[in-house]
């Protein structure tokens, strides 16, 4: 057990255990118990749900209460959406993932409870769990749904497990263009826009610093110092074309 | 506008953007803009996949196109699954919404582009967006639910706007109890453990230190060393009780 196991409760839906699925998937669990699903298990509407994240429900195990489903394991969350008058620490879903990933790191079993998708955890249910994970909602609609409650919880593992690492990374391939390559192209600029008297009188200075901050700006790469050239030409030689 | 936008792009299906509308209120977003949803608008079905977000859908503005649904924005992310190469700032969802926090804060208006169920957005909607947002998934299952992605990123800005703030405290409503009351406790369990001949010989400072440990671990608050001092009683009368 190196990832938090995601423990449903009494899910009623079976497309809401899919979704779960989905989200766990999304974010690299794998590990999901259900106890006592209200229709049965397994329940089709799940699979399709689950957009492909069939071994998460092929793996899903069931449980006839909460204390079988959490037996084996070191430290559990309970997820509420309200205060429950119990003296547990209560943790947003980022302190608590940094919390279960240090207990992980040692080696224990950690699980995340969440309740119906109407009514959540009852008290007793709330009272086997170490400690409390809430979700910092608008308080005036804090309903979340299932899935939503699971995938945020898991983005959050997922966040701290990779340290954030995105599929791709920023744009820019090429590094920034010489600045020989660049000053020469400003040079061509001033001397195109000279030749149509572009330039009002005294002004030329301040409009050719000006300018160059506007493309200096953008830290052109070579390739593009090239496209913005033989754009200009184009029009300067156009311009000549078009002339009688 | 002091707070982003949420645009999606020909959305197929009511019940998406029902759960859209949901997980914006669930993170204090109300604007909503829609392009050319598939099926029309308004649809039936969006209204209970909101589940009570009705002003989201009710507040929902039509256009045609993005460039008319981005119009009087200041910036623009897009969100994509897959690098498109382009040469574009990629963001996670948390520091896109410190970005637009940033823009927001000096009046700027800030949308966020979501594409198609399916297929997500086009490279020329992508190509209309100043930066892009991608979200850190596994890679190996990197297909979020529209509603998700709108709820990731929703979440991050609430998060950052709120500065986590969450809808309650953790449960220690008493400091914990003074060091006397402590330390009487520790005294009349001794004693009783004594009256019972509990300590083996010689082991007994070890033991009453190792005790201690466990209690002090506890933090206890006056109630709690209360709610232990009268078990132990009860448990001490019960045994002089049940003597012949």
């Amino acid at each position: 057990m190196t990832r938090p196991i995601i423990i449903l409760v009494e899910p009623q839906l079976a497309e809401n255990i899919g979704m779960v699925a989905r989200a766990m998937a999304n974010f690299g669990l794998s590990e999901l118990r259900l106890v006592s699903p209200r229709n049965g298990w397994p329940k089709k509407g799940a699979h399709s749900a689950a957009s492909g994240a069939t071994h998460v429900l092929e793996g899903a195990r069931l449980y006839d209460t909460v204390r079988e489903a959490i037996a084996d394991l070191n430290f559990v969350f309970a997820t509420t959406a309200r205060e429950r008058g119990q003296m547990k620490r209560v943790f947003a879903p980022d302190d608590a993932m940094k919390e279960a990933q240090q207990r992980l790191g040692s080696g224990q079993g950690v699980g995340i409870l969440f309740g119906r998708e109407r009514t959540g955890l009852e008290n007793d249910e709330v009272s086997l769990a170490d400690a409390i994970i809430t979700f910092p909602v608008d308080p005036k609609f804090s309903s979340l749904n299932l899935a939503q409650a699971v995938l945020l919880v898991s983005y959050e593992w997922y966040k701290l497990a990779t340290g954030g690492a995105l599929p791709f990374e920023g744009g820019r391939h090429s590094p920034p263009a010489p600045r020989e390559m660049v000053t020469s192209f400003f040079d061509y600029i001033e001397a195109e826009l000279d030749a149509v008297n572009f330039y009002p009188e005294d002004k030329k200075p301040t409009m050719t610093r000006n300018m160059r901050d506007i493309f200096h700006r953008l830290e052109m790469t070579e390739q593009e110092v090239r496209t913005l050239r033989g754009a200009i030409r184009a029009l300067a030689e156009g311009r000549r074309l078009r002339k009688p």
